[in-house]
C-alpha cells in the first residue's frame, strides 16, 4: 500500500512520523493531509530499504501543510559533466539545503548516472522517465511497451517520484501557435513531436490508468509535467496553459483514485502581478495537490541572474499557493550548471522558501529571524555565523577588512557610526544603566 | 525657483522635458506631476551646471507616474577605502544601472570625497548632512548653528538630494525600548543621541523651516529620513515606525509649502506579507510623496545574500507603491561593500525596479522582456546577449562547455534535448512548411 492508501486507511507510517517529527506537527495531522492528498511523502519502498544496498531515504513531506520545500536539478548533458561532477553537484545540492534532486540526465550513460545518485542520496530523487527511453532509439520509434517498461525500470531503481507529462493533448497544440516561445519543456516537446509525427493522443494520457499502476506498485509519487508551460512573460498565463492545467486537474483524481501520490508541476515565467491568481487557480482546480513550480521568472531580461529573477517569483508563489520550489540557477537558457550554479540556486531558493513561511505565518519559521537577529543585536558574530544560512560566507565578508573580529561594529561603518551600538548606548543612558 | 515652483507656476522646465523624453511620457504630464510633488527631479542647480567645472547633472525623475529608479550607497569608512576606490564604485554603479548615487562616507577627507564624487556623476548625488558635521567633534556639540552651516555648505557644493532625519522626536524614544533591534539608522541614532543627552526636541524638526529655505535656495530635495526604521523582521510595521512615519506626513507638507521637493524614505526589514500594507500607508499618509525604500529585507537569516533577501522585498514593494529603490549589497550587516559588491546589488535591485514595473504595466516595461525573447526563440545568441542586461556575463556562462557559439541550443540539454528547438521543428511540421 502507498502512503496515500494507507493514510486513507487510518495508519500512520513511520515515514509519516518521521515528516511529523522534522516539521514539528502532530502525526495524525500529517496522516490527514496525506490523506486529502494535500501532503505528498515521495517514498519509493526500494529507496526507503536502502536499494542494492545504497543509502535510504529519509522521508520528507511536500504541502502547504508542512515548511515550503526545494528541489535541485541536476543530471549531466551530451555536452557537459559526467558521473563524478554530477554526485558532487548532489552533495552541494544537500549541504546548501536542498530537500530533493531531480537527475534529469540527457547524456552519459543515464542507467549507471541513476543508479548512483539514488544509491548516494538520503532525500528524494526524481527523474523524467522518458528521457532514458529515448536515448536509445529516435522519439519516433517509442512504443507503448517501451514507456511502460522504461516507467517500470525507474520505478524498481528506487526513483522517489517521476515527472510525467500526461495532461499536454493533441487540441492544445494550436493553442500553443500564437506563442513567442512555443514549449519549453523538454520532456513534453518531445512527447509532442511523437503526437504529430503519429498523429495520436499523448501515450502518457492514454495509459495513464497502466503508469499510474506502476507508480502505486512502488508508491512513487507523479510530479504531473506542464509540457505547455511558458517559456516568456509574454506567453504567461494563456490559454494552452491553462488548458493543460485543467486536464493535469482531472488526472490528480485519476492518480489519488489509483491510490498515487500526486504533485503538480507549474510555471516558468510569469510576471510578478500573475502569480497570486496562477496559484490560486491551480488550488482550485487540482483540489490542493502540492503545486512545484519552476520560479517562476518575473523577467527575462536577466540571463546570468536567473536564480534572482526566478527566487522573487519563487517567494510570491510559495506564498500564495505553492509548497514545492525547483530552483533555477545562473546558468538557465545558457548552460549545464556547475556545482557553484547548483549552490548559487539553492541559497535563493533557500531564502525564497523560508521568506514565503514567514509571510504565511508558518508554525516557528520565523523563530529563526529572531535568533539571528538577537544575536546581530547582541554583536555576537559567533553566534550570528552558526545561526545564519551560510555562515561562511557571511564570516569572509566580515573577515575581509581585519575589523577587531569580536568588535562592536563592521567595517561598514566603522565603530563610531555603528547605529546600533549608538542605540544600544542610548538605551542604556535612558534607562539609567550607565 | 525650485522644480516643484516652477510647475505650479505651469512652466515645463528643460529638466522636465529631459525626463519626459528619458521615460517617453508628455512633458505635460511631469509637470504636472511635479507640481503634485508625486514625481520628484532632484537637480541641485549647483550640480546642473557642473559645479567647479566638474559633470554636468543628467535629470531623472523619481515617482510613480515614471520608471521604478534605484539608489547604489557608496562612500568610504574609517576602516575601509579611499576617494578613488569610491570614484570606481561610482563607475561601476552606473555602468550597471544604478539611477542616483549616495556618499555615505563616514571615514577619510568627507568633504573632499564628495566634491570629487559630484564633480564625476551625471547621475544625482544624495548625501546624509549630519555625517559631515559631527567627523569634527562628538556629537554632543553639534550646535544648532553648525548645522544649518553644515546642511549650506553642502548644498553649495551642489549634493542633489539629503537624508534629513526630521521625523524622529522625543515621544517615539519610548516606543524603541520593547524593539529587538532599536535602531539601525546611523544619521538617525546620532541624533537622537543629541536628544537625550540635551533632553531636547530633534533639532532637525525643530529647524525644519530654516533647513527647507536652504534646500529651495540650490533645489536640493529633500528625503526625509526614517530614524525608527526596523532593523529586523521582529520590529517591522510597530508603534514607532508608523508614528514617525506620521510625522513624516506632515513635513511632505511643510516642505512642499516651502517649495522643496520631497521623498520619504523607508524600511528596511519587513516580511513580505507585510509589504503592500507599508506601501499603501505611507502613499496616504505622505500625500503621494515618492516612497524610497532600502529593500526591505524579508528574511534575517541570510547575511552574505542580502541583496537577493532584499530584491524580493523590493520589487514587492515597487509593484505595492514605492519608486525608489535602495539597492542592499551582498556585504550588507558585515562589511563596506566593495565594487564587487556594488555590482551585485546594482543588478539585483535592476531585477527588481523592472520586474516591478513589468507588473504594474508601467507603459513599455515588457517590451524589453519581449525582444530578448523574440532573440532567444530564434536562437540568436549575439542579439540576445546585447539586449540583456549584461550581456557579458551570460555569453561567459554560455561560452564555458564550448558549444558552437552559434548553434541552435546550449549545453543544459545539448542540440537533441532542446526543447526550443524540437519546438519549432514540431511547429514546422504541424504548418506544413517542412
Amino acid at each position: 500500500m502507498t502512503q496515500l492508501q494507507q493514510a486513507r486507511a487510518g495508519r500512520i507510517t513511520e515515514q509519516m512520523e518521521r515528516v511529523a517529527r522534522r516539521e514539528g506537527i502532530a502525526p495524525q495531522r500529517i496522516r490527514d493531509e496525506v490523506a486529502a492528498g494535500r501532503v505528498v511523502i515521495p517514498a519509493n519502498r526500494r529507496h526507503l530499504n536502502g536499494a542494492d544496498g545504497g543509502a535510504k531515504l529519509d522521508p520528507i513531506g511536500i504541502g502547504r501543510a508542512v515548511g515550503t520545500k526545494i528541489n535541485a536539478n541536476i543530471g549531466a548533458s551530451a555536452d557537459s559533466s559526467c558521473k563524478d561532477q554530477e554526485l558532487l553537484k548532489l552533495q552541494w545540492a544537500v549541504k546548501y539545503g536542498a530537500d530533493t534532486v531531480m537527475d534529469l540526465s540527457t547524456g552519459g550513460d543515464l542507467d549507471e548516472t541513476r543508479r548512483y545518485l539514488i544509491a548516494n542520496a538520503t532525500v528524494p530523487v526524481g527523474t523524467v522517465p522518458i528521457y532514458s527511453m529515448i536515448v536509445e532509439r529516435p522519439i519516433e520509434q517509442l512504443t507503448y511497451d517501451d514507456i511502460l517498461a522504461g516507467v517500470s525500470a525507474q520505478a524498481a531503481q528506487g526513483v522517489d517520484f517521476f515527472t510525467i507529462h500526461a495532461g499536454v493533448l493533441r487540441k492544445h497544440l494550436a493553442l500553443t501557435q500564437k506563442r513567442k516561445m512555443g514549449m519549453v519543456s523538454r520532456g513534453g516537446s518531445l512527447l509532442v513531436k511523437w503526437m504529430v509525427h503519429h498523429g495520436r493522443e499523448n501515450p502518457m494520457y492514454e495509459m495513464f490508468d497502466e503508469i499510474s499502476a506502476i507508480l502505486a506498485e512502488y508508491d512513487v509519487a507523479y510530479s504531473l509535467g506542464d509540457a505547455l508551460r511558458p517559456g516568456c512573460l509574454a506567453d504567461a498565463s494563456d490559454e494552452a496553459q491553462f488548458a493543460e492545467l485543467e486536464v493535469l486537474g482531472e488526472l490528480v483524481g485519476r492518480a489519488r483514485a489509483a491510490g498515487v501520490q500526486t504533485i503538480v508541476e507549474g510555471p516558468g515565467h510569469i510576471p510578478f502581478d500573475q502569480i497570486q491568481m496562477n496559484m490560486t487557480r491551480q488550488q482550485e482546480l487540482c483540489d490542493g495537490a502540492p503545486f512545484y513550480v519552476l520560479g517562476p521568472i518575473v523577467t527575462d531580461a536577466f540571463p546570468g541572474y536567473d536564480h534572482i529573477t526566478s527566487a522573487i517569483g519563487a517567494t510570491a508563489a510559495a506564498y500564495y499557493g505553492a509548497s514545492f520550489l525547483c530552483y533555477v540557477t545562473p546558468a538557465e537558457h545558457l548552460a549545464l550548471p556547475t556545482g557553484e550554479d547548483v549552490k548559487a540556486g539553492c541559497i535563493a531558493y533557500k531564502i525564497a522558501a523560508h521568506a514565503a513561511d514567514v509571510a504565511r505565518g508558518h508554525v516557528g519559521a520565523r523563530d529563526w529571524d529572531d535568533r539571528i537577529s538577537e544575536a546581530r543585536a547582541r554583536f555576537d558574530w559567533a553566534g550570528q555565523f552558526a545561526l545564519a544560512f551560510d555562515g561562511e560566507a557571511a564570516s569572509a565578508i566580515r573577515g575581509r577588512d581585519q575589523v577587531d573580529p569580536d568588535g562592536d561594529f563592521c567595517s561598514m561603518c566603522g565603530r563610531a557610526w555603528c547605529a546600533m551600538r549608538i542605540s544600544k548606548e542610548v538605551k542604556e543612558q535612558a534607562s539609567g544603566t550607565k
